[in-house]
């Protein structure tokens, strides 16, 4: 049984994680800003809860002994998403997630797993490994890539085990309503018979949330393979035969409207994430 | 004639760039932390001179109108120097960088160059272009890239002439006194016979401060071409030969015994900056 500290508990993904380490028997500490978001939670009578801000704590605090010097911490907490261009991820968030994860490394945190993005790539087409060298080309992408940069600085001159997880993209329950597939459920709830979309022609690597969230787990749990991650399935699939597969598995009637939205501007038409390094620790 | 602000003005740089561009009858507005190092310089009674403390200032302050709204900023100031593995210059410097250079934008600055270093091609060996994919990997090239990074990020919302040049290796009076001609000069004044150094075999890019100092100031007075530009010469000089030479003109007698000091680690062996995108501004 290993003692993980899960921040972002709340969220997306850090309730599926908390779920799997849980389903693993595994001891969890989980925390995030506000504790009546997680009340309702399945899990949270079964972790030891410690509510916590990171964009706004005493830098004197000790973080490894304030979160009971855990084995292992996942970090997913992240203020400001899904809002990728706000240049809030680089003014605050970077400096606020760096000086949290220097305080637990320097107080005797000693396994780190935390959460990059595919966006890191930036602009790159194809399959993605993770010896490309990154060129982040938004803000989000930028602060993520540059704490990375900071934490393996902080590698010279003390050791701990870091895994830096590229999470490409998910679909599942509780996502945020700008996700693809949330608003094609929302349209459809509404009663809409159009459901309008970019043209659909996007190659995008798609995981379920349980399978992110297992994924994570499992590179978290280990140490034998460290660094970049990509957090991916390997198969590229077209945004339009994600939404066609969803309309066509839940007996949905809408009809859809294709090339009404523009591609984003942040996110190249076609790319996807190669998963060896993933494979190599889950068939271990 | 152009009214331009330099900061860094008393360091090795900033000297010879005020010198150069009161020799081209610019109007300079010079800062730097303490107006003591600057009261004997030869220029300091033909520039405006208002001291200013970058490290340390009140973010309600108009720095556009307080240093008298130039029309070009020629950024040098950057403390913590020459050691480059310090992590000061990722925690400290880059933010105080960045909202310097921020607050300058926002009320009004129009035309920025700003300084960055080969260090952020990091490992890469070679003739180096500016397209290339920065590796920066030691804490000083982090800073400076990532502070390159977060300016771009600012120019997507507003508009202004940025330029980052990417600064080779120097030689030249007033240089620190870590730098090899200046501890070469320093044992033969000593009267030492013995020069200790590494192989020498290192293939660098040199340049005259006095070099230098016309390339940033022919940089800085355009807006043709801008973004990043490496100052370079484009022709790889052993350190080997760099030091030969030295002793040569100067006549000096001194013996060198290569290989004492092992080559540093956060160098590669060979690398050079292509110059072509400056020879394209002095050409004009």
């Amino acid at each position: 049984m290993v003692k993980v500290l899960v921040t972002g508990a709340s969220g997306f993904i850090g309730n599926q994680v908390v779920n799997n380490l849980l389903s693993q028997k595994h001891q969890v500490i989980a925390t995030s800003r506000d504790e009546n978001k997680v009340r309702l939670k399945t899990w949270y009578n079964k972790v030891k809860y410690i509510p916590f801000d990171i964009s706004n704590f005493d830098s004197n605090l000790n973080l490894y002994e304030y979160f009971n010097r855990p084995d292992v911490l996942i970090h997913l907490a992240w203020d400001g998403l899904p809002n990728f261009l706000d240049i809030v991820h680089i003014e605050k968030n970077l400096f606020t997630h760096y000086q949290f994860l220097k305080n637990y490394i320097q107080n005797g945190g000693k396994h780190i797993t935390a959460i990059g993005t595919c966006l890191e790539y930036g602009k790159n087409e194809g399959c993605l490994s993770e010896d490309k060298v990154p060129e982040p080309d938004c803000a989000y992408a930028i602060a993520k890539d540059s704490l990375r940069r900071f934490i393996e600085e902080l590698q010279k001159n003390q050791f701990f085990v870091f895994h830096w997880i590229r999470l490409f993209y998910m679909y599942g329950e509780g996502q945020y309503s700008k996700a693809i597939l949330s608003q094609l459920e929302t349209a459809v709830q509404k009663g809409d018979s159009v459901f309008n979309m970019s043209g659909g022609e996007q190659l995008r690597d798609y995981l379920s949330i349980e399978k992110v969230a297992q994924n994570i787990v499992a590179i978290a749990l280990q140490k034998k393979i460290v660094g970049i991650i990509n957090c991916s399935s390997g198969q590229p699939i077209s945004v339009r035969r994600l939404v066609e597969d969803y309309i066509s598995k839940n007996n949905y009637s809408i009809k859809l409207n294709f090339g009404f939205y523009p591609y984003p501007n942040y996110e190249p038409l076609a790319f996807w994430g190669n998963n060896q390094k993933l494979n190599n620790i889950i068939n271990e």
